[in-house]
């Protein structure tokens, strides 16, 4: 069944009205003629033909190529794009107002691709103004590469090579070139270009309805820029295949279209075709490349590759390789103001890219400190006790946090802390350097890393290195309470800051924030550092608990009613708040039976 | 019925990597870090961490948004792109990779889309970073207006305004800024740009089927850039309308989003989503200036119409809206080395464009000049004397031309010829300038053009066209014989090279082109002007008559038999011989008379 094309227009009949009206207002640098809906023509703001010192450069033909003409239209490029309707050629008038409204006593250069249309409306603009005076050159273009010759009158079709031949005249026209020089450069490159398309489907008119020509897994080889069928139907291959098939008939000896032989310098265009993505260009262009250099034995010296010369909204593309040499390379790399000439392709580019090694880490932490040490120091001991302590807690709570998640998550929240907490007690054991308690915060967040997976996990060791880095920052190997609680802030706020949460979305936040607070306000109320940890979790707990009567702000929670959150409180909250108040405690009574 | 989707691709699993080598062949600038395929990097090619001097940008996230994030890679936008794989976030090792291969004292500022994978994976290596002694700082961008607010923990997604930000960050990093202050500059640049996207078509993951969740005729509103479905499915309609519903949930009053009102000044960026033809876009933006000037009051400061921020190969568009103050629009000013930034958006726009006016004819030709003179002058009869023979000759011959070319083409020859011939006649009598002989040959052109139609109509114009042009340059009133010569020579050169044909081809030229060179040859010997002409127009009828020898190569007559060719002449060379020997005998009887 064929249906309307969708597409973003108005009236179909306006569509390249509007396009120009668009294209002005996106490129302060460009105008138009006021003579719509017949003369469609795009100049450049700063140019009139009665001032104007350098060539003009005039090229164009029917729509539906965008950005060609118009967006070539710039200084060092075009002067002036002449519109058609879409595939249709502009009319002698069209193209007349446009050498007008440009040209100077230096005179035009009219760039042309090989249609009938466009070269006998071309010409007879030509010979229009010639006979008003104009110094008129034209150059025409048919790089097209997929028939064999003979073509007859109608020869090979113009293709994107024409964007190369516009470029390397527009730069000799800035570089001051008179008219001949200028023609006959443009000539020169149009002999040295060759081209191939390949489409994976075809273009719909603005207005029509879609067609299917091409079944499904099929593609078409050696089509135009107007969705006349190509010369072949063939099954869909992968584009390194494509990639070879292209190139062996643009440089195909027998046709002997390009005089490119091996040895040569060439630069390489990978054109799309309209709604072709910039990673399937991409992916095409990489592939093109070293079978050039490998295969055909040429130098690749530049590479284009983005939607030059299209066809609407066909998918698919279509390689041009010009012969280059140093006058016609320096053409190209010439600067120019024309919105849609690629950036970043000029210069010279080494025969092969080496990709570069990665970089090692700046991380100071070596093998040997990853040892659980023989001899633990005082804090060492600390750090122990209030690590088993509150991963035990966390072990304890398994069966109620799944419990309490599974009525407002996914049922998992216990499980999940479990894998965290017996990775810890594992590790711990084999090889947490305790007596270094910046390390082994840093060790933590591995762990967790590597046991609890998903979002809790990554939010984890967010916490544990946000912590690591604070402390790192700030202490030696051992760490002040002041700085425990300085850590302890900063991990809070980046999981804040990257979980997306902050105080009331019913998150293990409603525990930490509270306990961070009262922390901060307890130490420097000059409290013993064990009991202002105590008091601490007596807020995160406090905190937790209070979950019951939030909202449900993140993740699955979002989807459960008011009535039932009100009966649990977040299990994330209470997982915090259990392995928080437990290592305090136990830290507490350590901190008592030692004194 | 679903189809695996069409790409250009070789394995699926393998686009990403093969993006990016494709994408360093193409921009010598860039390089990638060697850690295919988990570690996914591109890097400017002219940056070492270890003695970077400016703050580095780094960006990424999930790939499938191609030229997003690896073109912006460049002096004054990003120093490095994360890519991940097709919509999934790229890993903590990857970021930190990328963060490590380019930051240097300055520090680095990451740019982060707002989805929870990027949060957490790039928050997790800017904490992990820090914790190795770099410099970092984060924002995060969610620039969607989709969506009524509250959007909780996930909060609004990071779409095509992110590279609005990358851009403001570049350039201020690029001016040496603090990593404090471009961290500043960024985040004051998310706060003030909201987006809403629109699709006709959703996207195709590489080696999936083609889903069909829009139906024909239908567009979704408001969905983001990972195929995931939208706020609402609706009826397609004109582009003007849509964009005035995107302005409106953008600019709402009602969410706040963003801080723009009247008296504003604004940017805006169109966006395509991949499959979006430029012609499209720029529909879109031509509509959309004028409605955000007029209907909200805003200064539309600088426009970017493109395909910035996609989505594989989904059809349709993104508006995005920034508020900006003179410091950004220098940042967005800024020069910069990334490829895919748009060029020739930057500098002040004119409130309005208005078109210029077309300009003049240079043609001197007046009014009056058009009318048939009172006396004729010698000249003035000999040349009506020589029109008529012509004229009548062509008119006597429409049946035998018709029936010559309904064997070889399609059987209007006689007919066509018939119209242009009674046509001249009429005109003649009415107000060819007999006298002035170089006019009237530009007249015959003109009532040619009005009167034939088609490709010989055309190619008649040009034929006239190129001999005023050669008269008009090389006489006054009074034509030599020698001028005519080269009149005639000059627009049978001009029907050869627009027209596509040489000697041989089977067209009027095989009549003309002998006539040219007997003439010529006749005039240099000295031969009688009157006599040379009738010799050169014997030339042109056995010109035309040896064209029954000769296979086609234009037009219809290229599927036509050799055997059937071979019973006809050309009824085109045949006309023209007519013509041409009619008049030269008529002349020459003229003047014999006369003598």
């Amino acid at each position: 069944m064929a249906f309307q094309g969708k597409k973003l227009i108005n009236n179909p009949n306006d569509v390249v009205t509007e396009f120009i009206e668009g294209l002005v207002e996106t490129y302060p640098g460009l105008q138009y003629l006021d003579g719509f809906p017949e003369v469609k023509v795009v100049i450049r703001a700063d140019v009139s033909g009665t001032t104007y010192d350098k060539v003009a450069v005039v090229s164009g033909g029917g729509s539906g190529h965008e950005p060609a003409h118009a967006g070539y239209v710039g200084e060092g490029m075009l002067t002036a794009a002449i519109c058609g309707d879409v595939f249709a050629s502009p009319s002698v008038d069209s193209i007349l107002a446009g050498i007008r409204a440009v040209t100077g006593p230096m005179g035009c250069l009219l760039i042309v691709k090989n249609y009938t249309g466009d070269r006998l409306n071309f010409g007879l603009a030509a010979e229009q103004a010639r006979s008003e005076g104009y110094e008129i050159e034209t150059v025409i273009v048919g790089d097209d590469c997929a028939l064999p010759p003979p073509r007859g009158i109608a020869g090979r079709r113009g293709l994107a090579g024409t964007i190369l031949v516009h470029k390397v005249a527009g730069a000799a026209a800035a570089a001051g070139l008179s008219l001949a020089d200028v023609a006959s450069e443009a000539q020169r490159a149009s002999e040295k270009v060759g081209t191939m398309g390949v489409a994976l489907s075809v273009c719909t008119l603005p207005g029509q309805v879609t067609s299917d020509r091409l079944g499904p897994g099929k593609m078409e080889l050696g089509l135009g820029i107007h969705g006349e069928p190509g010369a072949a139907v063939v099954d869909l291959q992968p584009v390194e295949v494509v990639v070879s098939h292209v190139l062996n008939q643009i440089l195909s000896s027998e046709t002997n279209y390009v005089p490119i032989t091996r040895g040569n310098r060439v630069v390489l265009m990978i054109n799309g075709l309209g709604a072709t993505p910039v990673m399937e260009l991409m992916i095409a262009a990489g592939k093109t490349v070293p079978k050039l250099q490998l295969e055909f034995g040429l130098a690749v010296e530049r590479v284009y590759t983005g939607s030059f010369m299209t066809s609407l909204d066909m998918a698919g593309f279509s390689i041009s390789i010009m012969k280059a040499d140093h006058t016609m390379l320096q053409r190209l790399d010439a600067p120019t103001k024309a919105p849609h000439w690629p950036v970043g392709s000029s210069g010279n580019r080494p025969p092969a890219k080496i990709p570069v090694p990665l970089p090692p880490s700046r991380s100071t932490k070596s093998e040997e400190s990853l040892s659980r040490p023989l001899q633990l120091s005082e804090q060492g001991r600390i750090l122990e006790t209030a690590i088993e302590a509150g991963v035990n807690a966390v072990i304890g709570m398994r069966d109620s946090l799944n419990d309490w998640d599974s009525k407002v998550g996914d049922g998992d929240c216990g499980s999940t802390m479990y894998r965290g907490a017996t990775a810890i007690l594992d590790d711990m054991k084999k090889y947490y350097p305790l007596n270094d308690a910046t390390e082994t915060v840093n060790e933590i967040g591995s762990s967790v890393r590597r046991a609890m997976g998903g979002t809790s996990g990554v939010l984890y060791n967010i916490f544990c290195k946000a912590a690591y880095a604070k402390l790192k920052a700030n202490s030696d190997s051992a760490v002040t309470a002041k700085q425990w609680a300085e850590a302890l802030e900063a991990a809070v706020a980046a999981v804040s800051k990257y979980g997306g949460a902050s105080a009331g979305y019913r998150t293990l936040l409603d525990a930490l924030i509270p306990a961070t607070a009262v922390l901060k306000e307890r130490l420097t109320a000059g409290d013993d550092p064990s009991t202002a940890f105590v008091l601490s979790s007596e807020a995160a707990l406090a905190g937790a608990e209070s979950t019951k009567d939030m909202l449900a702000q993140a993740g699955r929670s979002n989807y459960v009613s008011a009535a039932i959150l009100a009966t649990v409180p977040d299990p994330g909250a209470m997982a915090a708040a259990a392995w928080y108040r437990a290592a305090a405690l136990a830290v507490k009574a350590k901190c008592e039976k030692a004194s």
